[in-house]
């Protein structure tokens, strides 16, 4: 199983990225190109009956399996990104961190109105930036159909904050 | 052919990142699927009799083509970040930027003596960024057999601070 070699594939780093927090570090399923297929097609299996129109991807992490994904199924990817990073005329949305607020943005012309778009990330943890993804995906419009994540870390319950946006979410492996 | 849909996907932004400069913007690639796949499949084409063991890619936009390539070859994907990103041991290079400094790394174990790496990034500009990749994996011990990139920008030189590092540079296209 797929999930199984991920989960084997993936290291823990303690005290990252500070002291008390166990970091679960997805890079050496990057060093595996048959492992990191095999996610691609087993994530297109899931995906591929649920009219999906676009995958969202979260800078930086999330464009690693986002877009590959989204050519297997044949549909956009819409880069989300740090304020200032995108050229061309955006739409954002402002949220709050732990400490302070954070800016994220993407393309006014990268969704539809009424398209149906999956939001990915490499890592649900407390869903803050998920659900900053999601209502910024709204705002221009569109449509939240789900959400996917490689890795969920269930005891920071992200996944509660998430649910009223779209009850449909997914990870690979849980912590 | 793949480059001219590349060239007519590829948008102009006049004044960014600041006045009297043309941005290329690449995203509306990541609006059509089949063009990104048939990159990625004229990328392969280029790379497979080129011994290549690994592919590094610079953050964040070289994650892009960087890692389905690697996957394509059947090789590992080495993810080259900004400086605190990465939780593992790292190996860091600093370089100098137009204004000030920067510092990337990479994980200690992303790279092994004596293998043969192509550095991936979106866009050739001065080669600042594609150089520093090129010192980091150097001094990791491997061996830089070339550099990729989707996007030159011939009249800015970069191509030429990097040819005493290889001079296997290539582009998708070229301005």
């Amino acid at each position: 199983m797929v999930q199984e070699e991920v989960k084997k594939a993936i290291r823990d780093i303690p005290d990252f990225p500070k002291p008390g927090i166990v970091f679960k570090d997805i890079t050496p399923i990057m060093q595996d190109a048959e492992l990191s297929k095999a996610i691609v097609q087993h994530l297109k299996s899931i995906y591929k009956d649920q009219k999906v129109e676009a995958i969202a991807g979260i800078e930086s992490r999330g464009f690693l399996f986002g877009y590959p994904l989204a050519m297997e199924l044949g549909i956009p990817f819409i880069l989300i990104r740090k304020k200032g990073k995108l050229p061309h005329k955006t739409i954002s949305y402002d949220y709050d961190l732990e400490y302070g607020s954070a800016t994220i943005e993407m393309h006014v012309d990268a969704v539809s109105k009424g398209q149906r778009v999956l939001v990915h990330d490499d890592l649900l943890a407390t869903g803050g930036s998920a659900e900053a993804a999601a209502k910024l995906i709204q705002k221009g419009g569109a449509e939240i159909i789900g959400f996917d994540f490689l890795v969920e870390l269930e005891f920071l319950k992200g996944a509660d904050k998430l649910r009223s946006l779209s009850d449909n979410i997914r990870n690979l492996v849980a912590y």
